[in-house]
C-alpha cells in the first residue's frame, strides 16, 4: 500500500506567477507522455507481474513517478496561484479578467474557468487524460521495450519544456525530472536484458521466409534515384523485395480472399448484393445534378 | 502518393464464417496495437523526417501496415459475411437473428448491428480507435524506440489471436502479418543504433548527481527481506536510496513549494482563502447526519 | 423554450423484460445513429440558422427527436426494470445474480451494474456517447446533406433492431421510431433543393481542370481485367486518368515539397538533421541482436 | 512524496479464478467510480488546495484510494492468473482457448487478449479511463459536495459487486472496499460543513427573484393529475410556475435574441442569409424523389 | 495492397514557415473533416462492399484521400519545419522560444511541445481524432448517402482555410484538394442513384400512416405569426399535425409505458421503490439549509 | 414528449459580437459542467425512476436544462454573428480573416473554422463533449448527491464566466442560469432528504471495525508537525491510525494476496513464469549502453 510524506521529492521554487506557463507544464501533468501515464504504466504492470524482482523494480518506479506527479502538479499550482485568487475572489475589472485570461496566447484560459487554475488532468491542449496513452499488455519482453520508449518520449518533453523557460527554479525542477527519465530508462534496459532471450518477444517464432524480407514499397518514379539504402534495408541484413509484382500475394497465392458460405448464407448474401446493386449501364440523374446551376 | 493492387499482400482462405472470431480480430484492424495504430504512426514520422534513409524506411513500412490492415479488414468481412447477408435481409426468424447476434460471447452483436458486419475501426471490446494509440513526438531517438516497442506489442497480439482460433487459412495470414511485426523491428532496431550517440535520447544532458540513483520506494515492512536485487537496482549499476529520509527533497531543500506573489495576488490568494477555510475548531452538523437512521 | 408532456409519442407496451435486448436498443439511445445525437445535430444547427423557416424546421425535428429519445429510453427501462429491482434489493442468490448479469451475451452487464439498469448514454457496447458524432459545420448546403445521411443511417439501424426482436409491443414502437426517420429525410431534402443552386456546396468554385477528372488508383495486375466501369467513373462523365505516372504531380509540379527558411531556421532545421542523423553506412549492433539467442 | 509497502491494505484471498468475474471487478479499477477515478479527483484537489487542514485530509484520502486501487487490482490479477498463462504459453488447444476467452458472457475477451489477464485501466465494458470523470474545478464548496457524491456512488457499485459474487474472500475485501467510501464521505461532509457559509456554493449572490421559483415544465395533458407534489416544490418552499406562457421570456422581454453588428458585419451576415435561402415558394424536385420507386 | 510513389500527388510550395497556419491546416489531416477520416470511411467500406464496380470507386478514392492526408500533412511539416529546428535544438533564448510558441493565438504550442512540429493526428484545437468520425454502416443507400455529406463538409472546411490564408502555394494545394472533394461527391451521387430504388434506404418499408405527416412542434405563443412554411412543412407534402394535444400517443394509445414483471421482479421492484422513496408529504431539512447563513 | 416555445425563457441581448468571449461561453454549452450535461443527467434518471413524484422533478428540471442550453447557445451564436458572415462570404481579405481567427487569445479559431462559428458541443478548448461526463447510476440516494454537487459546480463556472464579461446583457442572462442552479440545488435537497434513511446510501451496511476509522496516510517527517486537524479526522468522530504499520493489513492477514489454481494453470503460469524471468544476477549489455557515447 501507498504512504505519503508531506516533502516533495525536489524542491519547488517559482519566482514568479504565470499561467502561461502552468499550461504548458500540463503536458507532462496530465499529457500523453506525462507523470500520471508513466505511473499508471507501471503500477498496472507490476500487479500483473510474475516476476518478483521486476515486480519490485515496477513498483518502485511507479511510487516515482506518482511523486513526480505531484512535482509538476505542485509546479503548475504555483505558476497559477495569483490567477486562482483574481478570478475566484473577483479581485480585478471584468475586462481586466478577460484580459488575463484569454492574453496567455495558449489554453491557459481553460484551466483557469473550469479548473480554478488547479492542475487538471489534461495535456497542454485541455485534451483529458485517456488510458488509451497506456500500452501494458502484460508480456514483459514486450513490456519493457514499451517502458523504454516511454521514459525516451518523456525526456524529449521535458527537455522541449526546458528549453522554453528562463525561470531558473522551474528549469532546475524540469532538469531534475527529466534526469531520472534516463535513469528509469537504465533499469528497464537492465530488466529487458535480463531475460534470455528476449527476440522475438513472446513465445510463437516468426515464418523464417517472410522475417528477413524488406519490401521497399515506397519508391520513386522509374528511373530515378531512390533514398540512400542502410543497414535496415540493405542487402546484407535483408532479402530487398522492389518489384512491384512480387510484392503482392507473396504466399504464392491469387492475393484473393474466399470463405465458404453454406447455403443460407449464401442466399442471403445473394440477396443483398442483387438488393443494393449498383447498376454500371445506367447513367442516373442525381441529386447533385439538381442542386447544380443549369450549365 | 499512394496506389493500391487490387490483389492482397498475402491471399485471405477462411474456411467458414465466425462473428465471434472476426470480432477478435479487431484488436490487430481498430485496436490500439492494430494496423491502423502501426500504418499512421510511421506515416506521420515519414512525413515530419528529416533523414531521407530514414524517412523512406518509415514510408516503406506505413504502406505495408495499410496493406496489413487490408488483409486483417478482409479476415474480418470474411467471417462476417454470413451475418452481414442474413441480419441486412431478415433471412430468418427474428428470434434466431437475435440469438445470432447475441450468442458468440463477446461484442460481436455491436459489429453486426452498427457496422453491419462490416469491418470497424474499433476493438475487440467495441472502443473507437482514437489517435492516443499514437505516440510520435517527432525526435527520432525516441520515437524509433516508440516504433520497436510498438512492434513488439503487435506481435505479441498476433500471437494470442493464433492461439485462439483454429481455421488453418486464417492461422496462416495471422502467422505472416506476425513476422512481418519481428522484421520491422529489426529494421527499426538498425536505424536507431545507426544514430550515434542515441542514449540518452535527445540533446540535453542528465544532471549526473541523479542520473544513476535507483530510489528504493517500494519496501517491505521492517525486518522482513524484500524483492531480489537484480542488474536494474544493483550497487553496481545504480546508487540505492532506500533510506525513507534520504527520498524526500533530495535536492538538499525543505521539500516544500513556493512561489513570489505580488501584492495583488497575494491579496486575492488571501481572501480566498479566508472565505473557503474549513474551520479545524468546528464539529458541525452534516447533511450525512441529516440523512442517518436516528442512532 | 422547452416544456413537457408526461405522455409519450408512441405508446411503449413491453411484453416481458429483457436485458440482453435493452443493451441492443442503447444502440439508438447513446449511440453514434441516435436519437440523442439526433436531437444535438439539429437542435446546434438551429441556433445557428440564418433562414427563419428552416430554423423552424430544425427545431421541429429536433423537438421530435428529444421525443424519441424519450421512446426508446422507456423501451429500455421498461425491459431492465426486472433486473434493476433484483439487483439493487438483492433479491437473490449471488450466484443467481452473476448469472444473470453475464448471461446475456452482450454488455448488458455493464448496463447493470454501472447503470443500474437505467438507460445509459452509450452504445450497445458501452461506449460513452461523444459529440464527436455531430457534424454540423455552420453552411447549410453540407449540414442538410449531413441531415439526410443520418436521417438513412438511422432508418437502417433501427430496420436491423426491428430484425432481432419479436416482441410486438417493442416492434411496433420501433417501426414508429423508422418511419419517422423517414419523413424527416424527406424534409431536409425538401430545404436543401430549396436553395439554389446548392452543389457544389458553400461559395468558392472548383478548379475546373481537376473537376470532372477520377483518378484510377486501384487496379488490378498488369493483363487483367479491372472491375466493371460505372457511372461514377465513365468517359461520359470523368476524365479517367488510369496512368501511374500520369497520377502524381498533377499540377505538372516536381511533385516534391519545399518551403523557404529564414537563416536562422535553415541553420537550427541542419543541426537537428545532422544529430539524428542515421548513418546509411554503419551496420550497428543492436538491441534486438543482444536479446536474440545466439545462432 | 509517496512510499509504497509490500503489504496491501486488506489481505486478498481469492478461491479459483475467474475471469468473468474479473471482468466485472474492473468497473472499479479503471471505471468512472472507481479508485484511479477517486485517487486522482483527491490528488488534484490537495495540489490546487489553500487551507492546510483540508489539504491534508485530501492527500490522506487520495493516498489511500491509491492503496484501494491496488486492492481491487490485484484481485483482478488473482482471477486472472489462470487464463494469462493458458493462454501466452498456449496451454491448451486453440479451440479450447477461443471457448475459454469468449465463454464468460462479457468482456473478458479483451482483458485477456488485449491485457494479457493483467488488470487494465478500463471500465467492466472495455471503455478506456478518461479525465472526463473527474469533476474537480478548484471550489471547495464545490469540490466537496462532488466528492460526497462520488463517495456515494462509489459505495453503490461495490454494493452491486458484492450482490454478484460468492467468493467469500472477494466479497469480504469488497465490504472493507465499500466501507470505507462510508468513512470518506463522513470526512467530506465534515469539511463542507466546517465552511460557513458553504450555500450557495462559491461568493456570487442569486438573483433573489429568481432563487425560490421552480417551473413546473413537465405537465400531464389538461384536466388530468399531476405527480404529487413534495418538498422539492412545494408552495411552502418555491414559487410554482405553471403557466406555459409565464414559463418563457421570464425577465418580461420578448425572449427574442439581439445583437448589434457593424455595417460590415451586417453586410456580410446578409449575403451569407441570402445565398444560403432555402426559398419557401418552391417546391422542389429532390434526391429521394429521384431514387423512389416509381408511384 | 498499397505501394507508395514518393511524388505527391499535388506538388507543395510554401513562401515561409508558420505554424500557426500550420495549426489550422491540422483541421483538415486529423481533424474530424479531414483526409483520414475520409481515407478510413471509404476504405472501411470498400472492404465489406459486396458489388464489384462499387468497391472498386471506394478502392480508389480511398487510395486518393491517403495520397491527400500526404498533401495536407506535408504542407504542415513545411510551414513548422523551422520551428521543429529551433525548439529541437534550442537555437535560442528560452523566452524566445516561449514567446513563438505560445505567440501563434491558437494551439501551435501544443503541436510544437509534444509533436515537435510533426504533423499529429489532431484538429486544430488537439482533440485527438477518433473513429467517432466513421460512420460507415454496412449498408450502401445509407453509407453513399453519408460520403455525399462528407465531401460536402470537407469543401467547406477546405474553403474557409482558402480563405484564410495568403501564401499562394499554400492556397493553390488547398484549391486542389477542395476541388477533389468535389469531383468524388460526383462521383459517389453516380454511383447512389445507379441503385434504384434507393429511397427509403434499406429495406423494410415505412409505415404510411406516419411516413407523410410533419409534426410541427416548434411553435410561437398563442396569436402570434410562426416560421414561413415551405416545402419541407407544406400541406402540398405532409400532413402537418399542429395541435398540441394531437401531437402525443399518436398510436391512439395512453402514451404511457408498461412491462409485464413476473412476480419475483414484481416483489423486488416495489421494495426499490419503498426502500427510496421521496416522501412527498416531509418537508425536512437538508444539507443547504445547514451550510446556509442564518436568516 | 417535448414541446417547443420560440420564445427563450430569458431573453438575449448582445451589445457587440465577440467571439473570444463566445468561445469562453462553450463551456457552459459543451463542456463537463454546461448545460447539455445537465439536461442528460436528469432526464435519464428521469426514464429509470420509480417514484412518481421524483420522476416528475427530475423531468422538470431536466426541460428547464434544455431551455438553458437555448438560452447560452443562443449567446454564443449572437456573439458568433459577425465572425461566422465574415468567414463564410470572405467578406475581407485573407490576412485580415487570419489575424481574426486566431487573434482571439484563445481557441475561437476552432469555431470559426470547424463550426462555422455555431455554437458547438465542445467545451471551451475544444474538447468534445462526453457522456462520461454524466454520473447517473440509477439509485436516488446516490443520483441526488451527484446531481446537488452538479449544481453546485456549474453554479461556479457561471461565476467566473460572470466575472469575465462587461457586456451588461450577457451579464445578465448568465446571472438568470447561475441562479436557476442554485435554485435546482435546493429542489434536490429536499428530495434527498424526503427519503429517510439516506446514508449510508444504498442498502448494504458498512463494516462497523472500518466505518469511523480514519488512515492518516500523509505525514510530516518524523518529529515535525503535522497539518491541523479538523472534524473531518478528530478523535470525536474518529478512530485515527496514524502508526505506519497499523496501516496496512488491517483485516490482520499477512497483507498478501492468493487465488487457488488448479494443476493446469499452475503449470501454464510456471512456464510463463519461467520463460520471461528477469534474471538477478546477470548484468547484461543493453541496448541504452550500445547506444551510448563510449565512456
Amino acid at each position: 500500500m501507498f504512504a505519503h510524506n508531506k516533502r516533495l521529492q525536489y524542491t519547488v521554487r517559482v519566482s514568479q506567477t504565470n499561467p502561461g506557463l502552468a499550461n504548458l507544464l500540463l503536458e507532462q501533468f496530465g499529457g500523453p507522455q506525462g507523470e500520471l501515464a508513466a505511473a499508471t504504466r507501471y503500477f498496472t504492470q507490476a500487479l500483473g507481474e510474475l516476476d518478483p524482482g521486476r515486480k519490485d523494480m515496477l513498483m518502485d518506479i511507479a511510487t516515482e513517478e506518482l511523486s513526480h506527479l505531484e512535482v509538476i502538479g505542485t509546479l503548475v499550482a504555483m505558476l497559477n496561484k495569483g490567477a486562482k485568487g483574481r478570478l475566484a475572489e473577483a479581485a480585478e475589472e471584468e475586462a481586466e479578467i478577460y484580459r488575463s485570461i484569454t492574453g496567455a496566447g495558449n489554453d491557459s484560459h481553460l484551466t483557469q474557468l473550469l479548473y480554478g487554475g488547479g492542475p487538471a488532468l489534461t495535456n497542454s491542449a485541455g485534451y483529458l487524460w485517456t488510458a488509451g496513452y497506456i500500452d501494458t499488455i502484460g508480456e514483459p519482453t514486450a513490456d519493457l521495450r514499451s517502458n523504454i520508449a516511454a521514459e525516451a518520449r518523456a525526456k524529449i518533453i521535458y527537455e522541449r519544456l526546458i528549453n522554453a523557460t528562463d525561470d531558473p527554479g522551474v528549469k532546475e525542477a524540469l532538469g531534475f525530472l527529466m534526469t531520472r527519465e534516463v535513469a528509469h530508462q537504465l533499469s528497464f534496459e537492465k530488466a529487458l536484458y535480463a531475460i534470455t532471450p528476449n527476440f522475438p518477444p513472446g513465445k510463437l517464432p516468426a515464418m523464417p521466409e517472410f522475417e528477413r524480407v524488406y519490401f521497399d514499397l515506397s519508391q520513386d518514379s522509374e528511373g530515378e534515384e531512390d533514398a540512400p539504402e542502410g543497414a535496415w534495408n540493405s542487402d546484407e541484413n535483408f532479402t530487398v523485395v522492389a518489384d512491384r509484382e512480387a510484392q503482392h500475394a507473396v504466399d504464392g497465392g491469387d492475393g484473393l480472399a474466399e470463405v465458404r458460405l453454406d447455403r443460407e448464407e449464401q442466399a442471403a448474401v445473394e440477396a443483398a448484393a442483387l438488393r443494393t446493386r449498383s447498376d454500371p449501364d445506367a447513367n442516373p440523374t442525381t441529386g447533385a445534378e439538381l442542386g447544380s446551376l443549369p450549365e
